[in-house]
């Protein structure tokens, strides 16, 4: 029997390490030709598959592949695209198959956060339910971090580790300054629905009076007067005051606070984000002078601060995935598992994949102190390994020198065209 | 004749490197104890000599003033206070002197921008007019990269390293996930009046495709029908596009695009920068999804990030203040001297300050391309070496580990208060 082919996709929102899950899994891949023929990622995700738009990665080099580890964004592209239910979109599962027999796909690997894990359980059940055999294993992925069952979700470690670094530099920027210049400064940050990223600002508080002093998660209800309150009380005694606020909050009536309904002349809704609507908020009710910075994308893009730990777990599930596969299972994936805390001790158990899908994991409200606006000691345990270590990318001309891969098509084999 | 004591102040926003210039200073004076007596510096800058809230450096162990060098902000305080002319605000230089004075101080550092040039220049002036004998010599420091005579300003070379490699990385992301998301990524970076820090976001393009395709400098009009033709090329072209924007561009009417006189519901101005105007601008004319980022403070404290180069030359500008204070001169600034491109190599060369007070250095309109959209080769062939080589600092418990200096005051010995 000749190897089969796999077929291996990045889906969702990028981070700074999936790069380095491609490169373990491929890496992986090349070392087993009995078992693994070549290994062909979906341009732009799984579009790719279902438009028949597949990269073949034995093009690259060895050195190239290898680069994949310190370069982030998605080296094939990704997409933001849901596969329905079977039943009723059965013609998009079709056609996968259609897709992995024309090009002897037999292994199924999906890199990506909650809604891939759940498109990678749908498609391991194709076997039974519509006779191809396939295997599918889900690498986990998500700068959210809100997987159930593994310790953490690649990406994370590094944004976490970003956000930390970031808001401990504007905080000392802001408290060499603040007895002529600015009070308050806001970094906004990504966690629409678990306040993940947000608590990971905490850790840059390590003394005494050090920022940030504030931390609204989307967990808790924002109060407005007493969010005022602890302002004024931080300004007195530290006279200035630093706030990591995560996009997702919302009011009492559960309105995110960035779309509080405010118009331009124009009646635009009103631009921007969470940041300058606290800090005007501040402005207005406090009068004190502020400054806020809004990171998105530079977040879960700064591979130049990537965490070591998370690289190496994203580059160890990549592996893992492939091993996974050639030990012949179906509709798992690869978790972290925490053996210890201090230091950090890890290892990769297998979880199934029907006890992933469509499972978010929020903060647990211990992690959070009572007062709502910090994190509690039994969370920086929980987060202090995830961004330790450094992993820096080699730079030329002053810059991060990242790998742009050839990504040569394979040829198409089938006739016709697929509207998505 | 016993040693003078020195005064050292940090004037101005701080920037990653500007404690680097204090460590150079400090270890430097401490070499010659012979003719430097104490190191007092300002607590929140002039503000400290005026209010007679000085810190004593020596009381800081070596290897804490060593950690200066990798730390950024001001870890004596700085801040944004003009001294006026000596004829209105006799007040204010007699107060210095009658400071000076109590202290035993003959050396006056002063380290900051073009408005601290001139307060420098100033104080060098008490000598002859008001008969106290003092040497002033400036230090120069901002990320606006806009003093006069010296080739570049310490905290530019780190700002143009952070936002080259930050909008090379959310471009990575963005052209990653443009096929069903994101297509126009907003990045606003500061300088106000000079477009520096935006002309440094472009050495991030070096490959054709690469982004930021489009730069938005102050020193250029903005044009809205000639900026959305562009973008929408772009986007044709490339299926994403990249903006770097400053925050202080302007319209044909010169009103800055920050202050468009947008209102919300209630009236207020509306909150936030040019980053989501633009934004919303593209949205709103072409329709396509965007995303933006305010890197703020976290720019200018990134010194996570800091160049190599600039590290060095801030160092090397604080040492060297010191050696034109013990040759006996007074009235200088320091300045970097280019002798070579590639490889860059640099000396240091003694600037008259009454050449440097309030002169501003704009971009040559040959660093930007004819469009008005990009850099050109010669702007590339300057900034390129500022952002050359890397200096991390160390780090603990997986963040970058600043030193906090004791800052102990010199206890008071005039009586009465000085009102600012």
């Amino acid at each position: 029997m000749s190897p089969k082919n796999a077929f291996y996709a990045q889906s969702g929102g990028v981070t700074a390490v999936i790069n380095a899950s491609a490169c373990g899994l491929i890496e992986t891949a090349r070392q087993h030709p009995d078992k693994i023929g070549k290994v062909f990622a979906g341009r732009n995700g799984i579009i790719g598959a279902l438009l028949e738009e597949l990269i073949d990665t034995s093009q690259e080099s060895a050195e190239d592949i290898a680069r994949l580890r310190h370069t982030p964004s998605g080296a094939f592209g990704s997409c933001r695209y849901k596969l329905k239910s079977l039943e009723t979109h059965r013609g998009q599962y079709e056609r996968l198959i259609e897709v992995f027999k024309a090009h002897d796909i037999g292994y199924f690997f999906y890199n990506g956060g909650g809604d891939s894990a759940d498109t990678c359980l749908k498609v391991s059940q194709i076997s039974a339910a519509l006779g191809y055999p396939i295997q599918a294993i889900h690498i986990p992925k998500t700068v959210d971090n809100d997987l159930p069952i593994t310790d953490c979700c690649p990406g994370f470690g590094s944004v976490a580790k970003y956000v930390a670094t970031s808001i401990r530099e504007a905080g000392f920027d802001v408290a060499s300054m603040s007895r002529t210049s600015t009070k308050v400064f806001i970094l906004e940050v990504m966690g629409r629905h678990a306040g993940w990223i947000t608590a990971a600002c905490g850790l840059a508080a390590e003394q005494e009076g050090e920022g940030p002093h504030i931390l609204l998660f989307p967990e808790i209800e924002f109060d407005e007067e007493k969010f005022l309150a602890k302002v004024k009380a931080t300004v007195e005694k530290y006279d200035h005051c630093v706030i990591g606020v995560s996009e997702g909050i919302k009011d009492k009536e559960g309105n995110f606070l960035s779309e509080t309904g405010l118009r331009d002349a124009f009646g635009h809704a009103q631009l921007g984000g969470v940041a300058p609507t606290i800090a005007q908020l501040v402005k207005d009710k406090l009068g004190y002078k502020y400054h806020w910075a809004v990171a998105d994308y530079l977040q879960r893009a700064a591979r130049h601060i990537a965490s070591k730990t998370d690289v190496e777990q994203a580059y160890a599930l990549g592996k893992s995935a492939v091993e996974i596969a050639l030990a012949g299972k179906n509709a798992i994936m690869p978790a972290i598992r925490r053996l210890a805390d201090t230091p950090y001790r890890w290892d990769i158990a297998e979880a199934p994949l029907s006890e992933v899908a469509n499972v978010e994991k929020f903060m647990p409200r211990d992690f959070i102190t009572e007062d709502g606006f910090h994190i509690t000691e039994a969370c920086r345990r929980y987060l202090s390994p995830l961004i330790e270590g450094e992993d820096y990318p080699p730079f030329k001309n002053g810059l991060p020198d990242y790998v742009r891969l050839k990504n040569v098509a394979v040829p198409k084999k089938l006739a016709g065209e697929f509207k998505l």
